[in-house]
């Protein structure tokens, strides 16, 4: 499966190197951290990055096996034997107003025979996520972002990509285990018990670019884990989100979240859950990333278009959610279809 | 409802307290940390206690409304409105080889007119459950069993039950939210986002009874709560729990659970998950007791006998499980229609 | 003791409502939560509050027992009896340039006897608590400051208050049991023991006017909060410290801190310590502000000027530190000799 | 230094391979998790094990450098450099009544010169600790004892010990960072900044040979970790310690504590701490170990017998103490000195 990636941050870093990781194991061992080792037909190591693009300095005019551990990137060198393909990273789109860079983007696509490109640049880029949404679906491309900045949300955007014929799955990833997902099951826990919430909050902290990022741009991310709650409990006007505490460096690219749950019981007696969750963020993004660029390859190859209800509970923002809970169940029924198909 | 009880433990005091609780809200306040405010037709506040057996010296012999508050039970004494009903607790089985003492309880419960007998007896005395278990079957009696110590679970009293046309439910409460159900929560979320475990322990500490009965009886608790877990995920032999890690007294009924779960994701990155809880131990137990001896009382108005499917996921060790799983979601979709039915 | 306070706050709430609490008990009683029941023979319940400031709509005007529960405070309610004085809340300084009125409040001050300010204002407003400072001293009253905003770290003010002879003790008050006390002796024991620190985090939530405040008016917090760690630890450039991650409005007067020590032991062995503290913030800070203003008080009537050695470990930031650990082990002596004098 | 060890279990292991691991650091580097480089003018490099004993099959008759990675051993293999000495692990005190087996260690300890034996046998053995301080005190080696099973705190063993002019210094060391010296520290931290303890509890799990044997013979253990929260505070009767809640397999030499404080602030508010600690077990019994017999070493080339104040607050049960608080003081300034001499 051929695949374009814009943005070389640590998710990148992750997925090749995870890649990597995973063709050095033995076949017929399994596969640790791995969801779905086959996705309609799709090895996890038959993914191959063939085009990048980064405007940043430290990256752009570098070999992909280079940039991927370039400042401020910081997820670990887990020394895994490099990938067949080394595509030089390219700047893509600096200006989306530029159509110039636009077409650029386009025709590169066109002339690697990419399948998918994934939007992974960091949050809060709005204009340029929008650009390389165009950019690829003018190319016959299909599209996954990973980012709280809208794509698959954009109702121009779907509509250009049902005309094209492309398959368009967003916005922002839902984490393998993340803050948000764990969350969302503790209380749905409650509510389905039948205890009373009096109040909880979830608070993030980590030491990789994203959370000096986040919190500038944290309007977006807390609004998207506010629905991917909902995708989970009905009630959330109790519930406090903070998607950044704050830069804390020595973490690096691991992340922390603190939840606390606090509710009421029998006889109104307090009931408490405090939670500390710990992962690797951008493993934790790319155990992800690879069930949705399968999904987005396994669609286009079959002609579908639009957004891919086998994504749903793969993302925090999933497109085209009227009763997100409904879509959740059927997601999940496509996904074990689509893990049942054998590889070749 | 009329309702008989064996044992008179903190599980009872909070059981009537909580029952006084809520008479004296308004009826159209919401009714915190309460499931099913109706169940089949029963409001929890349609509950009266009208028989209640112990053999303690500290119980037997007094008033329940005095009993409830007699050494080692230490539950928070809530001031709420006494019980209209308020039998004087007997003695009841002392010697489960002693016909004549299982005899007079059937007596007693015929005469009552009792509908449900609750066993709620210290765990570890499964001699003393079956006995129970007999004398109410023998009245025509249900029965909800709260313990490990097996009733339901028991062929011969199933078969017996089913001769008497009388349902028999059990065993082992499920608690309100416990540490068994949060702990299966959390290892099924880990499973149906594709993490590989490593390993997770859960330890519980708690101040009452219970806690310094199971240091020495902890044995058939550890197998029940295995068992709990086994309904929630496929895998549970990387999972060391410990029932009680010992009585720590200045917790009171409050009991402490520490869970921690260990695993690996997206190239082999560590993942870990670690929670507290905390909770009011025996306002756990009556959260859910209320709907129990409901379903049981329903069952028996409505001439069903055996195992109401509806109570499998309010108990640990539900009877007659061979498809948990599947038994759990039937479980959920009758409690709901259960809980539509509205109150006359 | 006469007091007089500027800012009706839930601090404020706590000292009131507090000392009500303690004079309800018995002689003899052990007075909970109570660090020093003596101090230089005045006890807690020797305190009066005489003359209130705050500008606030919702608290001008109003006696002061019911300003104490005028929004945004959100300290509880404790029900304990009214104290004898209950002075009319005055506006006191709302413009710091406004010279009339601050001799407004000297002349208040100095008509009701007072003996100690005590400053509460929200932080943010240095100019105002200066105006304060300079208004108490040249009434020749004692000034005690609970907030980062300097007031004994001007030189200047310290210059006019040893020329008045009037004590002046501060800056920020240390909190009874804080995280940055926690903090500073769970790194002290570390460095103590030989551990090498590796990385360490501090993050505070709470849902009173504090936090919603602090997320803007962090940064001195912040370098008084660091400051505070340098009274115990020599080395602090590898922790992070985070005032306020954030408003969590269902905490409510509570404050929540999560710390996290990362280690290295033996042979370069990762040790790891989590620490969540939980606490009712306005007592956390009235259980030091009976100190600091007993300690003020007793300076004052002694004929003591400047800022008294005793108060340096109940302070963030201690006026004229220049070796902050020598100083504190006097500080703890002095205490324990003004705590050892007889109450009259 | 001349080192000999009975017991070669995961303690020997950590400390084996941790000279190693220092050894191949550069001269110039800090040493990570090292309290003092040098005591007394020894480096921690300037230790060789040259006799080991040990009764179980999988160790004795085996080199030290294979026997260190024997069952039920499971410290992490390091890779270090082995050390230069590499003794066969001989069978020592299999029976402690056999005097022959006593003489036989003894001459052993005399024909190499060792200078102190580490006694580091599974807790629960009190007889064979006693035996072994025998021995060595008859070749006049000075002896470390890290259980808690008693030899320097037997009267007639420390007689001895004056009459050979040998230093004993025990019992049962207090970890590098371990639960008893972090529940210590913060329980003297509350005492001191005068909130009132409601309750609080300690709670241990493992998984390596330690923690299964505890769970037997916790009494010993249990005790020695009170005596141990004394040498900081007043009051320990509202402390639970629970030494091991269970072995935890999947923990293998990590140990985790659950630590829980709950006490009352100004006007009875509630102040919790909850505190989680991860160690690497015998990596922090083995940064204590290495000051131990050090300190041992020095005390016999001095010529110093009994028992050496220096080692006061490395162990939980240090001997001859009367004043526990006042000799941890002096034991803090003695430490101090012997770490300011220098290695030639």
């Amino acid at each position: 499966m051929r695949l374009a990636v814009a943005g070389v941050g640590n998710n990148i870093s992750a997925l090749v190197q995870g890649i990597g990781f995973y063709r050095q194991l033995d076949d017929e061992e399994e596969l640790p951290g791995i969801a779905h080792p086959v996705l309609g037909g799709l090895r996890v190591t038959d993914i191959d990055v063939v085009a990048a693009f980064d405007v940043s300095e430290t990256k752009a005019g570098r070999p992909l096996s280079e940039a991927i551990f370039a400042a401020p990137n910081n997820y670990p060198v887990l020394g895994a034997p490099q990938m067949t393909e080394d595509p030089e990273v390219l700047p893509g789109i600096a200006d989306p107003d530029d159509e110039q860079q636009l077409t650029s983007v386009t025709k590169i696509l066109r002339e690697l025979d990419v399948e998918v490109l994934l939007y992974s640049l960091p949050t809060g880029l709005p204009e340029v996520a929008r650009a390389y949404g165009r950019a690829a679906i003018a190319a016959g491309v299909a599209v996954v972002n990973c980012t709280p900045d809208p794509v698959a949300g954009l109702p121009d955007l779907q509509a250009e990509a049902r005309a094209q014929g492309v398959p368009l799955v967003g916005d922002d990833l839902q984490s393998h285990l993340g803050s948000s997902i764990v969350h969302g099951a503790l209380l749905a826990l409650l509510e389905e018990r039948g205890l009373t919430l009096s109040g909880s909050y979830q608070v993030n902290m980590g030491g990789n670019a994203d959370f000096a990022n986040l919190r500038k741009h944290g309007a977006n991310k807390e609004a998207s884990k506010h629905r991917a709650l909902r995708q989970k409990v009905s009630r959330t006007d109790r519930v406090t989100v903070i998607p950044s505490a704050g830069f804390v460096s020595h973490l690096g690219d691991r992340k922390v979240a603190h939840l606390s749950i606090e509710a009421r019981g029998w006889a109104d007696m307090p009931v408490k859950l405090d939670v500390t969750l710990q992962v690797q963020d951008s493993s934790n993004a790319a155990g992800v990333i690879i069930d949705l660029i399968r999904i987005a390859a396994i669609a286009r190859r079959r002609g579908e278009t639009g957004f891919p209800v086998a994504a749903t509970t793969l993302l925090k923002s999933p497109a085209l959610v009227e009763d997100p809970l409904r879509q959740g169940d059927h997601a999940l029924e496509l996904l074990a279809v689509l893990a049942a198909e054998n590889a070749d």
